[in-house]
């Protein structure tokens, strides 16, 4: 197999670094292809033994990585399969058409360090596979299910039974995210990067607003679902 | 004066795009040098009138914002002197050598949507005037003050009347950052996105971590500050 940079459409996709790959191999095994390694790593040893240990293939091969991350300084590129993913039934993130893959992959990581591990995507979205989010996400992609929907109403078909939270900046009767008593299971909503929510999610469920100066157009998208999974989780975890 | 891209020894810096720009001519006239604007900007004239009503110079030049700023998409480049600044006596952000531009950037938006104003930063540090800070800032770069100080020994000489609050993950005494009830003048100390803070700063004020699951490594700078500003500030604003 003659791998090249990645594209959208081919079946795998690359996790570029040793932290990263180590995260892939303790969380999806059965998705890895093969591991490449450079010859300049230096533990490729330990890396070998462990892939030998859980019957995991690899080569040591330069050439190839540096075709895949023409960067440099990239050890250890781990190759996986494209699966398609269903989410749980637990609390969710639902983001509406992400743009930026650096604040998908940052969210992916926040979420897993706030113990979130379903995210849904309401129609369009960047690529998530691309090698920019799962780099973002530190190997924290691994570590959630991600769904894709066509639209708000064929995720809120299915997930009735729970508190529906979009994140927006104007709304008619602002609830303060600071005046909210996180209880039961929950779904917090953010919008894309540059336009936010639709008008219309205001009229769906309970809108939430994180109270900032007007110094600034808004907070940052990674940064307003950071603080609203902080203030959910912040009395189960730690 | 021939433009030329961005090098970190010119006495001046760029800004790129018109809403920062915006943002540059309303909070800090004094340190535009001139305004470059491209034939393509489709609200040139609009701009125009600011410009002449506030007798800042500006130049229409495709040529220049080419050699500035060659990734296009850039249609109106602010540059402004880079001026020594002192930080006042108010609540700090306080960063020990900050590594990375676009976070530094972020860092800034977030502040200035939370009412800090005055950042400190200690020891090495990136660049802050490269234009991938004033970017990610989003324009807020102006809406603050920033100080260097080559160690935190005379950062805290200085700054000695409030509590300092080092931000850190593995502490002999970890008090979690929903047990703090914040009040009074506070310094919040980030450390780098690699290394985070020394193992001294433990022995430095009251240090706070904040509660996130083993499934990641850490959360990353940006957002780490962003919650810890977020939780300083939230009986304040909004």
């Amino acid at each position: 197999m003659k791998y090249k940079a990645y594209r959208k459409e081919d079946l795998y996709s690359y996790i570029f670094g040793a932290f990263p790959v180590i995260e892939l191999i303790e969380a999806k095994p059965e998705l890895i292809i093969e591991v490449i390694i450079s010859n300049k790593y230096n533990e490729i040893e330990n890396l070998v033994t462990i892939l030998e240990s859980k019957g995991i293939n690899y080569n040591i091969d330069d050439k190839t990585i540096n075709r895949i991350a023409n960067k440099g300084n990239i050890f250890v590129v781990g190759v996986f399969k494209k699966v398609d993913q269903t989410i749980g039934d637990d609390n969710h993130i639902v983001l509406h058409s992400p743009s930026n893959m650096g604040n998908l992959g940052t969210i992916i990581r926040t979420m897993v360090g706030f113990g979130l591990h379903d995210l849904a995507i309401i129609g369009n979205s960047c690529d998530i596979y691309n090698p920019m989010v799962t780099r973002a996400s530190m190997g924290a992609f691994f570590k959630v299910r991600i769904e894709f929907f066509n639209n708000i109403h064929k995720y809120l078909e299915r997930f009735k039974d729970r508190k529906i939270h979009p994140f927006m900046l104007s709304l008619k009767n602002p609830l303060k995210l600071v005046d909210v008593n996180p209880e039961g299971k929950f779904s917090l909503v953010f919008g894309n990067e540059g336009s936010g929510l639709p008008d219309f999610f205001e009229d769906i469920g309970e809108p939430i607003f994180i109270p900032q100066t007007d110094e600034v157009d808004s907070l940052n998208l990674t940064m307003a679902a950071g603080i609203a999974m902080f203030w959910f989780m912040k009395e189960k975890i730690g």
